[in-house]
């Protein structure tokens, strides 16, 4: 059977038209959030809510069955209780929609394997693209589509960006991404798809290697299905583009875990691990790195050495960061005699010339000018992470764009460190929104740019 | 000349009378904003701005010279420039001023070591106990002193609570301060004592042992100049309060980087990883688990064993901080028969009975609330992590608020796990302001945890 299958998400996700089986004038219903979802974000396709009763649902003329409409439609998201969901199902087959999202629960993941097995059979049978059952499904800021059903105002919604996210479980998908949207990247895609009855990582990462708006892919899974075509897949992805990977169950206790949740073969950790390394997969440690991570590979930056040079306002500051670059693997460039005298001459007494640069407290733009043209020219210097601490006197949202600019302007990675408050997060939304990844961390900051290394260095063919 | 020094920190943290000395109705001069800090923090003490040139600055009488002010001055507060710092400590000497923060630059960190040793001894002699030079300095949100020189609106100012944060580093010391602003816990003492000249670390960690405000100690260091004192102190101050540590320079590079900033003799990380686990510190990697291990700790929680329970309304986030929990050293509770056979009657079928507790995705008050009553009785488990993710409908300020009320009410050390963006930081904000901890990271909330375990061993003469 799974030979067969025949799996294009382009229909899902850039649908043309869309029917919501199950939408329904009561707030209190997944069909109903999921329709106010197309309306709210001004969906651009044709849009037919499918309802047994009512002629009306929130204001769109609704049917009885998808085989009532005369149009072809591209995704039908089915949120309908589990035992009709065959019947629906074989309607779409018979009315020839392309794909469908299950939303539904109440399959595998309950015991009920039959049912999910009679499901898959009958999208087979007619070349319909599943995702699901018992997920939250798809969202897709360009063309607006949104399967989410969860209540809009406690889920702020991501920007459009470049970085996917693939998350087999809804709760791990939703809170990442309510953190996306606190960041500067923002989203292509988001696919989260349960209990994985027919399309599955393998398929997704499929779509996404050849999606053009997607740079970069960051994925939560608990356990693969198909390890020998994930292999494949996975490592012609990251020919082309980096993924960041975090997996659920690296613990005999955590696998256990997974078992009873999506019923994964979650398998031993050292054995992911060495699949992940494999493929060129980043390797998350937690949700913090996967952010991480996928922040720094969403600025599309190429280091092509380890040596790190740090730009501070900060002295302390400065030596954490100091001590994480050395924990990262990376290493603290050394000063060009060229970069010393130059830097020498235009600094004040006050500043030691060393790496740290330490511009100290009362530094303001013309330091920070001074120390980037000059080192961002110093072929001793392959990254650069500047330490912009908001809290002192000369540091403002000048400093912040013209650092940017400088982002923008220079080839070598670069990176900022702002730690603080109100005042602080908000030059950094600033920096963020100009396309400049910030970390709140020293340990966060270089680990991301060991990440990048490392995968330069894969792509390369160097490790 | 050490060995005779008499420091008292209580009449600069606890001062009758303050005199800025440097106070000036310029707003870029520092004496300026810290008079500034005064006035606007409501400082409930008689206040003395010196200034030799203005009859009153910033609406207040201003003095030429300690000297001619006709009371008795528990701090002084110097901000004028070094050449002039040893004439006005004399001034303050002979006036009996009780204490000073020198907050003025320019001594030992620029190589101006003879000038620091002149200060130094004119304030023995004089039996001052003196805070600096080049420093921040101090504040305490009770009394209401601050001797920050940093602009107001780019810092967010903490609440009152149980934290005193010591940082020899000024970034450090602002940066750490303005995230404590959005912690639950609040500010106890903040002491930032730049060269450390005459009042080090071993004075400060004495005076906060015996301060009943000060619950949890928490310090940014980067090196200790009286070792065996240090050693000795330390260990009195952990069998009456914990100390959370992070030490700047734990590498080759980030000793160097700290020998430049501080001219702190960083030793080999080895030797102080040794002295602070023998001292019984809590040592944290990043600053960060600073934060994190110190929010554990102000909520004065006592773990009597390893055991962890998990309750969820996230499978996949349940599977993280079961791997977090186990990665920490602590073990996953094994549920007693008693409470698996509550849990199950009481439990609608799609919740599997196990730990993690998935209280699926639907979960409310209700099932939180069935859940907490049955573990916290439950004597196989020693500790409670709450997974409180708020994106989804049945999670709502009144989830929230009942957790706060579980938290007071059980003897057994409790913490949330909530990740989200706005909708989610309003929660975790009612909810730590209750004094319930709240962790953004699985491996955060574990971590903290374990050390909250640590602690207690080391205090009870187990490890």
């Amino acid at each position: 059977m799974r030979k067969e299958r025949k799996i294009d998400l382009r229909p899902m996700l850039k649908p043309q038209s869309v029917a919501v089986i199950g939408a329904s004038n009561n707030p209190d219903k997944v069909g109903h959030i999921i329709l106010n979802n197309y309306l709210e974000e001004g969906y651009q396709g044709r849009l037919y809510p499918i309802n047994p009763n009512d002629e009306m649902v929130m204001g769109i003329r609704a049917y009885k069955s998808v085989l009532g409409i005369r149009d072809k439609i591209d995704l039908a998201v089915i949120a309908v209780p589990a035992a009709i969901v065959p019947m629906v199902l074989e309607e779409c087959g018979r009315a020839k929609v392309k794909s469908v999202v299950v939303v539904s629960g109440g399959f595998a993941e309950v015991g009920e394997t039959k049912l999910q097995d009679k499901i898959v059979a009958i999208a087979n049978k007619y070349n319909i693209s599943m995702v699901g059952p018992n997920c939250l499904g798809v969202m897709d800021p360009r063309s607006r589509v949104d399967t989410l059903f969860l209540p809009t105002y406690k889920l702020t919604k991501p920007k459009v960006g470049g970085v996917s996210f693939v998350a087999q479980s809804g709760a791990v998908g939703s809170t990442v991404l309510d953190l996306i949207a606190g960041e500067g990247f923002g989203l292509s895609k988001f696919i989260s798809y349960g209990n994985a009855a027919q399309v599955d990582e393998v398929d997704i990462l499929k779509y996404l290697m050849n999606d053009d708006e997607t740079k970069v892919i960051i994925m939560y899974i608990e356990g693969v299905k198909r390890g020998r075509e994930f292999l494949e897949v996975a490592k012609k992805v990251t020919r082309v583009k980096p993924v960041v990977v975090i997996k659920g169950g690296t613990t005999d206790a955590g696998v256990a875990a997974a078992r009873s949740h999506t019923a994964a073969l979650a398998g031993s950790n050292q054995s992911y691990e060495a699949v992940f390394k494999q493929c060129g997969f980043s390797i998350a440690k937690d949700l913090d790195e996967l952010l991480y991570f996928g922040k720094a590979f969403a600025s599309e930056m190429l280091p092509l050495g380890d040596r790190v040079v740090i730009i501070t306002n900060g002295g302390g500051t400065g030596v954490l960061t100091t001590d994480a670059v050395y924990n990262s693997g990376l290493r603290m460039a050394e000063l060009s005699a060229r970069s010393r005298a130059e830097l020498s001459r235009s600094m004040p007494s006050t500043v030691n010339v060393r790496n740290p640069l330490d511009l100290v407290g009362d530094a303001g733009i013309e330091r920070y000018d001074k120390a980037l043209s000059v080192l961002s020219e110093d072929p001793g210097i392959d990254m650069i992470i500047v330490i912009a601490l908001f809290q002192t006197p000369g540091a403002d949202e000048g400093l912040a764009l013209r650092l940017a600019q400088y982002k923008k302007a220079i080839k070598k990675p670069m990176i900022v460190i702002s730690i603080g408050d109100k005042y602080t997060r908000d030059r950094v939304v600033l920096m963020e929104n100009e396309g400049l990844p910030v970390y709140d961390s020293p340990s966060a900051a270089a680990n991301s740019l060991a990440e990048l290394l490392k995968y330069y260095k894969y792509k390369k063919g160097i490790v």
